[in-house]
């Protein structure tokens, strides 16, 4: 976690906007079942009664406890089974046992999250300075983990042969699909990029500072599944030619031949969604991709990933809060309407930037300094927000990361050049 | 499966034993949640749910779907999930990706229970001989699962960091501690083991024939927890002499040093049952051990293991409905006083003989027929049943099987010796 | 190791087969650079140069470092390489990274085992009885690397890419094809198989005990590369009905299609050997096949594996030091010439037998007793000798045993059925 | 492999240059059996025969196979055996099996070398412009193969129980103790980094570019072996707050405590190297250290790691043939009368940058081009050279890379700070 100043709200809009953040994590998971919610399908991923329990454990620990005096742990086994990563926090059950934790039941941690709310807000007029940070910070926690919640819910219903869709699909409107890639010039020279010191960020945005870019150019929107059927139909997967070295080895050890949740039927390529499996929308952005697949289009394609400078550059004068983001529960996917010059929404874009400090970079004190800087290794900068993020939580200055194997989120490829 | 030839029950005897055979499978999941029912803790073990899907899907599979006319699958896609590995009925669901499968829920495969049972029973008076036989088969088969389902729910609590109780703890009766093992002679010379081909037995227990034992004498009692609790205390886990080569490197490779669900405390060995964890008792059998480790303590101990030739002559005249067995849901575990000469109940006994046919053996016809046949490599024979396996279903031709490492059945030990 | 009563040979014959044997073991080198004597080229194996030293080590260690006062060790740094398994002689070397031992050289190992033979040869007539015996075991210890030496040698040469042959290949002399298998009928009833103490023998083998047989009979050849590729033709590694249960996840997991070292050529099978890769023929025995692609073999030809009492019991009157085994350097290979009836050599033959004790086994005093005792777990018996066993070493009541899956050695199947 | 435009030396010069640099290889691997030149230590490493051959295939493929009419490969087979990964030259053989090749022998591998060498030489004035480049480019590649062939040896060696040193140890001259690290600010503002294209460098050098800088400090020396043990005794290997999340999975996973080739000793801390195992010197540069440790240090520290801008920027004013490195064979280690001002030699010097590419970046033409370009994702850029490094192949400019986790090499840390 990573604190910065903020502008105090007043106090009833943190309290409504509080309530608000914590019910549409509720909202989310209503479809499932206590078993949809227990379950854990792969080690990347967790159960979404664990995303229920860690977001209370940690407003319960870190304001509650730390800030409350005489509060009551809702339960003295918890703070075990929900810590997540905080090592100062003491020992904690094993990631990837996480699966095992049958008990509570679903509605025993709705229950812990309805004690802990209403502690919360019953004392949020008297908590300190510094503890109202961490209730907004709490905010910006949960909602990342909203995110994860729709992504890890997605994969475990992927891997159910029967494979269920959590929510009905959408009626679609038709849409023309999109043109030719067009280029917008960058900035070249100095800018500035990283958070100013406003407004909520993480710890890892800042601090704003000047970067050099040289002569440059990205694409005016994301690549779509029509392009990457071409780029698998040009045999990209299997020229190494276009792979990075490690990116080839996982080509080859893990037999990948699509994106993630793609299969290959009679009628051409289908994916797996929210809304069960069904054909893909060529004029919609690809996602499920790794970095190396991003990566390896680019080379293909004659171009390369942005980095992380040109995207925030070039994203700036952009609204965040526009485009295809996640506002309430339904089966989110990327669509074709949000394309053209949004750089926000739909999915997150694979930067060619390893994710490392930025020049004067300091972790936040105490426990909730280990949120970001601690994962400065191994792993690649993705810019923008996704169909999956919700609306609000986004920012140009936003570093979301990730191993470059991985992409069982919402991710994929904005197009960048050298001119 | 292995069917036999069996005299034929009255029908509503038969449809009285069915109806009670697939209550008590309901009885003993009745604690379990859904997500309880569903979560896969092991490789090894499977999810209460499958266990009463896949028993279903027996029964609807090799009874309605062959021999019913017009039988109409409760669900289509049930067949690929609850297969278990029968290679002739086609494809199935991965072993290990079991506990994927949270959808259908848990009162969903209870209809399908319903649906069949009802579908069976309706049909019960119509049914060719044949079938009946795979309708008393099936019988034995759920009485199986019961077992599995009793220690896979056991293990699943056991992987929860709360450790949480199935059921309540029974009240215990003091008793006395057993005195030293007393040595019951054996038969020597020309014996006859095997099933007779009278009632009800898996096809693995036949032919009766005759084998050859050796002078040799058997224990009277299996080998308790304060037994074992001395064998630890005398380095028994880390001293080479006493183990099988293969045994010692499970021992480093695992780190193990005591049975199963132990753990020390202050006050001594405790141990994880379905009654949460508690204190040993020191005069109960031990159990939750390998076949490495009872032989290793059968080395310590100067003894080895009786064969199961030796076991089956010794347990002929026993009552195998006798000792402590599976009544009804429950904290089943072995007693202390069921002790003494019982040779039925409490606790597996690893035997010496590794599981291979018996002279003249030949698999059931059909699907069926891959029951046990194939599993005749690398496993070892135990004999006597558990307290954990439904009264009843013992033999004392019974033939039961795990692999070497594996303990997480009612599994102890007998000794026996040269004389 | 396993020692038996032997009656005690002439010095001077004793002094001569010893030099006898140990210098074939040198022989078998010949051919070898320092680096083919050096290279692992899988766990299972071990390299030449580690065969050469270990047999020496035992030597040292058990004769001479036990019973010779005043004997300097040649190096002390020895013993922890060049001890295989005896826990009670201490630490040692992890066996998988033998082949990490570049020094000592060829050339030095050679020397110990000159070091060592002088000495010993120098003290053997003031030898007690008891270190006698070990000279002798020391022998029959030597005759067992012998044969894990040639075989270890061609799975090296065939992790190469060019494939080198170790000998040039022999002149053949055209053979007819064996005509169908003839079957041999059995006794039933009880028999005596087992070492009887007259010559040496290892611990295993003993005591000679009553074993009782049913109607059977045995095959009077071992199956043949022709009749193996039919198997292969008719689908016989895809099928799994054939397979037992284990079998089928071997050979899923490990793609197995063939023999060990086959490959299909545009002219049919190949497989490599001591000579290079060369054609199979059709008339000689197969070989390199595990124990699962033996038993599924006889399943798909109607057939069983011959257990060891039934070997044992056909075999005793066939002369052991016949047929088609070591007697030097050079190509060996089973040979289409020593078909028919010939129960030794070419290839050893899997039986249906658990490598187990046999009853009233007590294994070897000491150190040496380790030798077979603690390997009682998990492997197969193997019946007869093979092209690589030295003549002389092999007896009826000889009991090889390997894992269900290991097929580096040159390993047969002769069936056997019930009548 | 990297080319660059380069003044053509005379081709007197060259060849003279072109002979020496190989005569250097074949004398460090003078002190090598053919066992020790053939044995590969870990999938990291590479045997000595290996790459004595491939850097001899690079010279006949890209060079004589490739310009010079009428030449006959030396040998057919040798191509698939000693490609590196060069994915357009077609198949090659596993690296992790380079260890089975013994044969050829080393002396055949020196043969080859021969050969190639005269072929080479005979025609090198008849060589068009570009394969003169190659010929330069060949000298660098096998520059790098020198250090590798180096590192890989000493890490045989130590993988052997009897520890045996390559090299007599080099008479050592007492040294005054390093007084504490001095700071040196460095520029800020835009530099100018990267290579400029007079002389030879590797592709992923350049273009050279601008680069922004923040203020900051650079440490005069690099860190101590005194100075590392004050470290592990402060529970530096302990303690999670220091390490990155992935680097503390990995300590945890591998048990690491010390620096590889340490081992803690009754006098103190040792380690091992090419003149066998003796005790640290507290003076001179810690080395074989990852990336994880290097970071962990300097979080303990209060100090940061350079980016490779800053080091850049420090170095580009200091003799890059300075300081200790591989002048010929010897037992090479860092020394402590190289510290002080010193940022040549000794130690490659962890950085904080990701090696990717720089702005502009455009990988070579052909197989040749995929030298660099592929490897760039998760590894982490080195700067200076060391010990090991032949005197003569670095620049300030000088892009090495490892994965986080490796350490085998002579790598070692030099602290920075912001200011």
């Amino acid at each position: 976690m990573r604190t910065k100043t903020l502008l105090a709200p007043s106090l009833s809009a943190l309290a409504e906007r509080f309530a608000r953040v914590r019910a549409l994590t509720e909202a989310l998971v209503a479809p499932l079942s206590d078993a949809d919610a227990t379950v854990q399908s792969m080690a990347d991923a967790s159960p979404a009664k664990w995303h229920l329990a860690h977001t209370t454990w940690f407003l319960e620990t870190f304001i509650l406890r730390d800030f409350v005096a005489g509060y009551a742990l809702h339960d003295e086994r918890f703070p075990f089974l929900f810590n997540s990563y905080y090592e100062a926090e003491g020992r904690r059950h094993a990631r990837a046992r996480r699966g095992m934790v049958t008990r509570p039941t679903l509605d025993e941690v709705l229950a812990y999250r309805h004690y802990v709310d209403a502690a919360l807000l019953a004392v949020l007029a008297d908590l300190p300075a510094v503890a109202i940070e961490l209730v907004i910070l709490g905010c910006h926690h949960e909602e990342q983990h909203q995110e994860l919640l729709v992504t890890d819910m997605l994969h475990l219903m992927s891997e159910n042969p029967l494979e269920p869709a959590i929510w009905p699909a959408m009626r679609k409107v038709p849409v023309a699909m999109p043109g030719p890639i067009g280029w917008i010039e960058g900035q070249a020279g100095i800018v500035e990029i990283g958070h100013d010191g406003e407004d909520f960020a993480f710890d890892c945005e800042a601090p704003r500072h000047q970067a050099l870019l040289s002569p440059h150019a990205i694409a005016d929107r994301t690549v779509t599944n029509g392009e990457w059927a071409a780029f698998i139909a040009d045999g990209g997967y299997a020229d190494p030619r276009h792979w990075l070295s490690d990116g080839w080895a996982w080509v080859k050890a893990e037999a990948i031949v699509a994106p993630l949740y793609w299969e290959q039927g009679e009628g051409g390529w289908t994916r797996f969604g929210l809304d069960g499996r069904r054909a893909i929308d060529p004029a919609a952005p690809v996602t499920h991709i790794s970095f190396y697949e991003a990566d390896a289009y680019a080379s293909w394609a004659g171009a390369r990933l942005p980095t992380e400078t040109e995207w925030e550059a070039a994203a700036s004068t952009h609204d965040p809060a526009g485009g295809n983001q996640l506002d309430g529960p339904g089966p989110v996917e990327p669509r074709p309407s949000s394309g053209g010059a949004a750089f926000f929404g739909d999915v997150w874009q694979w930067t060619g930037s390893a994710y490392r400090p930025y020049p004067g970079f300091v972790p936040a004190k105490g426990a909730v300094g280990e949120y970001n800087g601690k994962f400065m290794s191994g792993q690649c900068v993705l810019r923008g927000g996704s169909c999956a993020t919700p609306r609000g939580h986004a920012r140009a200055s936003y570093r979301n990361f990730f191993y470059p194997h991985q992409r069982w989120q919402f991710t994929g490829v904005r197009l960048a050049k050298d001119i």
